[in-house]
């Protein structure tokens, strides 16, 4: 069957590769499952791997399938599957477990190993294929309802997770009611963090660079939150008007404007970073002044990446309830399909070249 | 009654004030306690007071009385007092209550206001008197036990509330078991986080300018920690040798390192800052490595200050644990005694001059 692949380590290796039809028995135990693949997104990382900066083969293999955002259907399951039934839409999770306490646990996301094994970047191959099997633990139903938004799934778990560790990591502080939240950054991770966040009750701004109104604004509007432009306002300027934000979730890929959040962050507050960050820049930080105001105002900063089963489930759960709330909108980021697995160079080009493109994705079969 | 006071606003202003004398009356629904001062710990809080950079009087008063680590016994109690009476030993929390939530439930260490009322520091006199009355709430009893410890139950309470912080923030890895960690500084908040550590059992490496041996070395060896001198190891030679630490712990005064300790933290690790730096320096940081690793390895930053009743009273449990464990070992922490509260220029000058004392301390009256 056909499969979109790199040849790790080869810059813009991206082809078509014929890859072995997969089958329920794979996984040991009855509890397989198989999944005909619908669509599957792509996002910089899958443009990172074709660039060669990371991402190796499984082993055994010269190849690595790509794409780790799936969407699909249930065609198959083993004898001991409870989970999931044929026809069933689903997505499936990302990372693999390692040896860690945290990967015994189901926290892949959270492993202590160097190593990570996950499928479409690192050591397994991903879902831009015709059909992949999995063990149940990692295919996450989605309800039929929210078909039509397919491919967030995965990029919504972690967004999930980011708000979720945020939330968790403040448990330190016996009670926490965030009021005010700035997202920086208005790509596909950023507005699904606005929803949430704004389906939490918080007032959100949201703030990337292009000038207002464009289809980013228009999201952002249609989630009731406030898009500001940096070209027209600084993030400085924005606190003296809105004061300081209890949560900043950096989504920008711009290290410098993680690390300017930190002068911005409200008393007792959260900064999370999202971004993959790879070049070697460096920056001025007025580090007095931050270590300061970070000590008297018990703040805190924290990495997210990834997300497990728990997160997708988080992330499922606040797709529909966005959907109730503010119905059509997600849809939106939806913005730029490819059709079929053999048009792969159509939708690198697309992630290379298209800045305006939210989310690129490939339609793999008729849903 | 004598006091040791300053002029909020006039730089070294220190000097002796004739206040009156408190009273069990004076605080309300019988919950008063009247302590007798034996000792009073100083710091370098109490110098930036006395160099004006900070600290006001309280609200009718032109003088502000220093010194915010207590050691005292109980002369009289209200008629509802119940956790303490007369003839026990005793110290005081520092900061008390505003009106945000957090101060609401006891933990005005957490305040989500900008203005603090803290005893000895902002808007509420010290301790460095003969007698002081305070709320129950704000009193908490050390054992006779540990009344050699005297001063070290104030900046014991600060060290347990930044290992702590990290702890419940790590709630959110569902488990955490740090094995490895670094304390950078041995001055009283990073030996006194030393000892903590190592009651937990982890590993700890404690980093210091001055080259071994010398008493903070000894007393470092006194927890079966490994003392390491930057001016002949570097953190990053230290981490090619020992491997990533789990914690680090920042307690050095200088926000460069402060900064530096983020690049040498292992994956789903914890910072913590403590200290005060109030200057302006700024400091150049690898931003892009630095996001890029916080993110993959799901860190964790942030900031202490202060310490609420429970951190006072998980000191005082760690102070009795650690003289079990490591007999004799605390009591070399405390270096200079001063005696009377009419020496308090000898005070002021081993403050500011005598960079070997690890705690200087005024012996105010008798044990």
């Amino acid at each position: 069957m056909k499969a979109v692949a790199v040849t790790p380590g080869t810059p813009n290796s991206v082809h078509l590769e014929d890859i072995p039809e997969p089958s329920v028995d794979q996984v040991p135990d009855g509890k397989g499952v198989l999944v005909r693949v619908l669509k599957v997104g792509v996002d910089a990382t899958d443009r990172e791997i074709n660039d060669a900066l990371y991402g190796n083969a499984p082993e055994g293999d010269d190849y690595l399938v790509i794409g780790h955002e799936s969407f699909g259907i249930v065609e198959a399951v083993g004898e001991n599957v409870r989970r999931v039934r044929v026809g069933d839409y689903v997505t499936a999770t990302v990372r693999r477990p390692g040896g860690s306490i945290y990967d015994l646990i189901g926290t892949n996301d959270m492993t202590s190993e160097e190593e990570y094994f996950e499928r479409g970047i690192n050591l397994r191959h991903g879902y831009l294929t015709e059909r992949f099997v999995d063990e149940e633990e990692y295919i996450v139903r989605v309800p039929e309802g929210l078909k039509h938004l397919h491919v967030l799934q995965e990029p919504m778990s972690c967004a999930a997770k980011a708000v979720h560790q945020a939330y968790e990591a403040q448990r330190r502080m016996k009670v926490w009611r965030p009021k005010l939240a700035f997202v920086l950054g208005a790509g596909q991770i950023g507005l699904l963090t606005t929803l949430i966040l704004r389906l939490k009750g918080i007032e959100v701004y949201t703030l990337a660079r292009g000038a207002a109104p464009n289809l980013k604004s228009e999201i952002v509007s249609g989630f009731e939150a406030t898009y500001v432009s940096t070209r027209e306002t600084s993030i400085a300027e924005l606190v003296a008007k809105s004061g300081k934000p209890d949560l900043i979730v950096d989504a920008t890929g711009s290290s410098s404007l993680a690390f300017e959040a930190m002068q911005h962050l409200g008393h007792n507050g959260v900064v999370v970073w999202t971004s993959i960050t790879g070049g070697d820049r460096s920056v001025q930080v007025p580090s007095d002044a931050v270590n300061l105001h970070w000590v008297l105002g018990n703040k805190l900063l924290l990495g997210s990446v990834n997300a497990n089963r728990d997160h997708f489930e988080m992330g499922i759960r606040d797709l529909a309830l966005g959907e109730m709330m503010y119905p059509g909108v997600l849809e939106k980021i939806l913005t730029n399909p490819v059709d079929g697995l053999e048009n792969y160079k159509e939708m690198m080009r697309l992630l290379v070249e298209d800045k305006e493109a939210l989310k690129v994705y490939v339609n793999v079969a008729e849903v």
